[in-house]
């Protein structure tokens, strides 16, 4: 095991975790390295790095991490340590959970003070075991836990779960624990989960290392891995989920995460081909390359991660960092991250079961157009309205469709959404009937059954043919159960069968139902093949000569030479000292002109008056020179005379702004939206982790109003949208190679001409980091 | 009781609900006719006119349609007509029911094959009843129905409940049989609730005229009435409303509204104090201008409406209008509508349980700060992320609190989200100290109070500080009891208690919260007083006159003489036929000007190349002039000769689009909203019901990014803000004073200068009504 540090600036914004801890070392292993220097592009550390640095091979190292994994999730044997006779508290009530659940390995307490418990061989120490051992659940005082755990390692134990609370979270004592306990684990190659956690369950093998104050009746596994970082939103999500029919396979507190974090358990999980999908609830992302590696793990398994991310808001950031020492990112950059990687991203918790259920209880569905049956006109008011509202469309039933229908019904026209009103309770078989016909109507993608508030009899009637129908049916299936306690019977009925997504509500079941739809959509789709553009030779060393120069920022001037180094199309312009130079610039360009002038410090030139637009005439630019002279006199650029620019006035084009915002923790990050004056009143801008696809490309102009604009709007010519597309390809060209010396980019207007005249940008500015300067 | 149609627009719009059913005698009464009067402005069946028709005054009318309805919603005495012995089917369980809920009042039922039925004696007829009925519950056939309500006429009951269906919503036969049926009740001054419907409930007096599957346990009443117009919606609220502790006192499943609309059962409970808040689910208004009654009195009772408005989409409109016969208006005009009458709009049928909760069990809030207790750092931030969302704010603690919480807490710090921890399960005596710190913090306006999933010994420990804290609170406390059927109990412990409004889930919570904030908010503004403009003599006349000239529309050149009349700033301009005429007017407005030729059919003049921007001397005037005569030849304009406008080049400004829309069931809808060519892209625009107050004009602005553009953006000068307010509402009081004769306006666009320079249309279109081109 290889517990160095990645050396990229990711690790370095990682170390800001909390004072103490680094992040440089806390990882129970630099987990699946090769896959994060491949999704790293050349940040991180290559595999080339590792291999200079001695690390041995990414196989090697996956396989052994994914076997102290499998001891810590998929125990064949456990330890409990400081298991006890109390009645109360869990150091009592562990071993028998085990046993009620079935745990279906060999477990061995152990505490000196028995020689038997619960009817099992009590041994006094975890070495004192005849037998292997692969997991620890450990109920001991905080101070103990360095030895047992050097204990542990002789044992050969793979995996620990530390409950204890009392380490990092209580500040600079307890982080030094922390870090004492992560050095022995680490020595040992233990993985941990905790501490300061509720623990965690493995529901098929019955191994029960949860301790929470409540358990749902019924615990028998699913499909449906959770992991979150707050155990109490752990406990409420299981206790709901369950109630609803989605059981759980994996369950997981992770707490401080002393070298184990979400991620990988989310890893591990999504290996076991029963797991349907993977929910996690997280506040911060600890290693942001790990959840990248994920998401590329989980689209390689055709399997979604459902997350809903904590600290959108400031004070939940001042929050998170005050109770778990975490760093919350900002949340835009995480919707687009998410959105590029196909991960389900959710805004409540409730809706991780309930997008969760619609993954593990249905088929792909082919298409997006959703059919309802219901026995209410108000009902079916509700959906209609419910479903436009979120973009989700209503099939329009086939002639033949509404054959079959017209003799089921009475009063009610044969349209979706079918309303069979009332009378159904006294035509039962109707309503089998209805459901038959919509959901094998070739225009149905999605069928949605509404049970209203029913009378006991009849109750049986209606879920009867839908659970039937389930059995056979290739497309999904949902229903939505409404009508309060009186009725509950029913909705346990649904629950218990458990091979249909329930809903209480019809906007929290569409809502997930979109979340489910658009996942399919966008894995049909793919991500897009990589970009294929070349890159004029010698780019690369252009721009690095040009970031080498002194200053925070590049000149307008010099930032235009760096994006035209990788084939970015920049206004033709020219840099003059004199006013000869200015005259001869402006009849070689032609008129009219623009004239700025550049200094160091008045990067915001409309603001210093250092801009001349429109000059159309030699006198003009006579007059626009003197003007600049005087103000630039006693300024310099880089530590020579401040120069002027004398640029073509470029006329008409839809003003787009592409920009690169590099994040700390997913690397260089590309924006395209509304450009010009606009920009910043509409905010209306989409944004992609690079490098981009041109499929993302594409995607990005169209999430803005670019899209309306550059397709020639109120008359006006259709615009070179592919020199756009191209413009934003480069870009992200040039923040991949150079994202280690450069920070922001903004490019502003790039003005888009018409079909086949390209797109020129017309300002420019490149910030390099802070510590570049 | 006078059944004449009010012979405004608005009726013929209402006329459209169905083929056959005119709308114009449907009502019970044109029920408070002095009141809608007062709304409607002169538009409507002024009292003038009420008094020429020979019409009661409004006070008797009024006092007579209370009565009727006082019969059906709280009669004294009730005949169940066709009661029977059967042991199924609401004609054997009505009488039984109505015991079993102790209704108060007197039951008499009625069928000549009894003489005596549930142990008292059985009428054969409602006549022959030896004491006075107020009501009459109808288990009767259909045919049987207009007899019987003869006679029930002749006994001088007062409301009747008919649920049988197989009337107007299915086709003519029964369309005719409905006409029949209301000839008679209206004959007989009887308020009729239904058909088709599943009738009504007073909680309170316990009469239970309601026939559904299934009902909710506790029927006791509550202090919110439920009024919908679908059955099946009414019984799932019910028992979704009555789990959560949110009890109804008035329940009404409305169905076909024979001669009682949704709107009068609602203006009927408001004048009961006992209630707190109306809650409807409208697929349509019958009766627009009832509904504005309505919300009128609402307001003056100072009780919240709060409406779930079906029919929002295309789809919806056609079910609603094949499954009842009701046209679902416009919803963007709807919210409009709603917002400006303070009426709680609500997207979820479950949503109005969840606002009803607040304003019956919590006072009304001083401010919208929310402070939050809760145990668990994952739920904080949840909290923290969704209140930001949603736009309320999070309360700061004072110093004090600061000091009062920090030995309360172990390891969290005294924030808000204020995260207790687990350890409050080890202290108990903290959790009800930390609730009574955060509550009286001064910058506390609402607490909010999270109880997870916990374990049952310690629910009493959470619950009860909670609930004692309710009795003396002066502030709002909400609960969000999360966890799932394992700790149940507690939801319904807390439901029972009926003190608190509890949620499931932080988002349903927050929701509501927002809602209910934004209604104490917008009451406390008021409506703002009506604008006091005054607008020029003559200026009705001068508007008639133009719009008594024939064609669709209105000239741009008569178009803005319109809108001059009423005080609205033009650009100068002239109306020239000739060359020399278009010289001397450019000499007189100044160079630059722009010329526009005007004719019939040419009312889009830049598609049809009849705009020259920008000349800028007599030349240009000279060759703008030759193409348009060119092009204007062979047209005219009203029937003379086509001529060309000349007005000034108006330069810089915001621009802004001002508008009216005269909606059938609301009248004239002014718009504003961003101007110029982004009009269409933006689609920002703010909508409001005719006549507007000056904080309507104010507000509209501000909803729309023309509030950041006028305070001058992107250092623009501030624009004159002032100038454009008065525009609006000069607009306004043109379009009411001409609702009759002017069916949309289009100023696009008004130019906002500099402050204290005024603003400036440029361009003006005035479209009169299809019947009176």
């Amino acid at each position: 095991m290889n517990c160095k540090p990645e050396r990229g600036r990711h690790e370095r914004a990682a170390g800001a975790y909390g004072p103490g801890r680094s992040g440089r070392d806390r990882g129970l292993d630099r987990a699946f390295p090769r896959a994060i220097s491949r999704l790293k592009g050349g940040r991180g550390m290559s595999s080339d790095r590792a291999a200079a640095s001695g690390r041995s091979s990414g196989t090697t190292e996956e396989a052994g991490v994914h076997r102290q994994l499998s001891g810590l999730m998929n125990p064949q044997s456990v330890a409990v340590i400081g298991a006890s006779a109390k009645a109360e508290g869990w150091s009592g009530a562990a071993v028998p959970v085990l046993r009620r659940l079935g745990y279906t390995g060999k477990i061995f307490p152990v505490n000196p003070k028995y020689e038997e418990l619960n009817g099992l061989p009590c041994y006094p120490s975890v070495s004192a075991i005849p037998e292997p051992v692969d997991a620890a659940l450990m109920f001991v005082p905080q101070r103990a836990l360095p030895d047992i755990l050097e204990d542990c390692g002789r044992k050969g134990v793979r995996g620990a779960v530390i409950l204890a609370s009392g380490f990092s979270e209580t500040g600079e004592e307890g982080r030094a624990l922390e870090e004492r306990l992560r050095e022995v684990a680490n020595r040992n190659r233990i993985a941990i989960c905790g501490p300061n956690c509720l623990g965690l369950a493995n529901l098929d093998s019955g191994f029960m290392g949860l301790t929470a104050a409540t358990f749902p009746a019924d615990l028998s596994a699913g499909r449906t891995a959770l992991i979150s970082q707050s155990g109490q939103l752990l406990m409420v999500l299981l206790a709901r989920a369950h109630d609803q029919g989605v059981h759980m396979r994996y369950l997981v507190s992770t707490g401080n995460e002393l070298n184990v974090e979400a991620a990988d358990y989310a890893s591990w999980a999504l290996q076991d081909p029963q797991i349907a999908s993977v929910c996690m609830a997280l506040e911060g992302l600890r290693t942001p390359s790990r959840f990248l590696d994920l998401a590329a793990r989980a689209r390689a398994a055709d399997k979604p991660l459902i997350v809903l991310k904590l600290g959108r808001s400031q004070r939940a950031a001042r929050t998170a960092l005050a109770h778990t020492g975490k760093m919350a990112g900002a949340f835009r950059t995480y919707e687009a991250v998410f959105r590029q990687a196909n991960v389900v991203s959710v805004d409540d918790p409730l809706e991780l079961a309930d997008v969760a259920a619609l993954f593990e209880k249905c088929p792909a569905p082919r298409g997006e157009r959703i059919s309802v049956v219901t026995f209410s006109g108000g009902w079916s008011g509700v959906m209609a309205d419910q479903a436009e509202a979120l973009g989700l469309p209503m099939a329009d039933f086939t002639e033949a469709t509404v054959e079959k229908l017209k003799p089921l019904l009475d009063f009610t026209p044969p349209v979706n959404p079918l309303d069979l009103s009332g009378n159904v309770n006294n035509h039962p078989e109707r309503w089998g009937a209805s459901l038959e016909a919509v959901l094998a109507d070739e225009n149905t993608d999605i069928m949605v059954v509404f049970i209203h508030q029913v009378r006991e009899a009849w109750r049986g009637n209606l879920i009867g043919p839908v659970l039937e129908l389930a059995k056979i049916a290739e497309k999904p299936i949902v229903v939505v159960y409404d009508g309060g306690k009186v009725v509950e019977a029913g909705y346990e009925k649904l629950a218990a069968d458990r091979s249909l997504p329930i809903y209480r509500g019809s906007q929290q079941m569409l809502k997930a139902l979109k979340r489910f739809v658009d996942y399919h959509r966008r894995k049909a789709e793919g991500p897009g093949e990589a970009a294929s553009l070349e890159m004029p030779a010698g780019a690369a060393k252009i721009v690095d000569t040009l970031l080498a120069q002194g200053g925070r920022s590049l000149s307008e001037y010099a930032a235009k030479e760096a994006l035209r180094a990788y084939g970015l199309p920049m206004v033709g312009e020219r840099l003059v000292l004199t006013e000869d130079e200015a005259l001869a610039a402006a009849e070689g360009i032609g008129f009219p002109v623009v004239m700025k002038g550049l200094a160091d410090g008045m990067e915001h030139k409309s603001d210093a008056g250092l801009v001349h637009l429109g000059l159309s005439d030699a006198d003009a630019v006579r007059a626009a020179f003197a003007d600049l002279e005087g103000k630039l006199s006693g300024h310099t650029l880089n530590g020579e005379a401040a120069p002027c620019i004398v640029q073509k006035m470029v006329k008409g084009g839809v003003e787009a702004i592409l920009g690169m915002q590099n994040d700390p923790d997913f690397g260089p990050m590309i924006l395209v939206g509304v450009g010009g004056v606009m920009t910043e009143l509409l905010n209306d801008v989409a944004l992609r982790r690079a490098p981009l696809t041109a499929k993302d490309a594409r995607e990005m102009i169209d999430e803005t109003r670019l899209g309306k604009l550059l397709a020639g709007f109120r008359g006006a010519p259709r615009a070179d949208r592919a020199a756009l597309e191209e413009a934003i390809l480069r870009l992200s060209a040039l923040s991949v190679a150079h994202a280690e010396t450069v920070e922001s980019i903004d490019i502003n207007p790039v003005l888009v001409l018409p079909e086949g005249e390209g797109c020129v940008a017309v300002d420019a500015l490149i910030i390099k980091p802070e510590d570049a300067a």
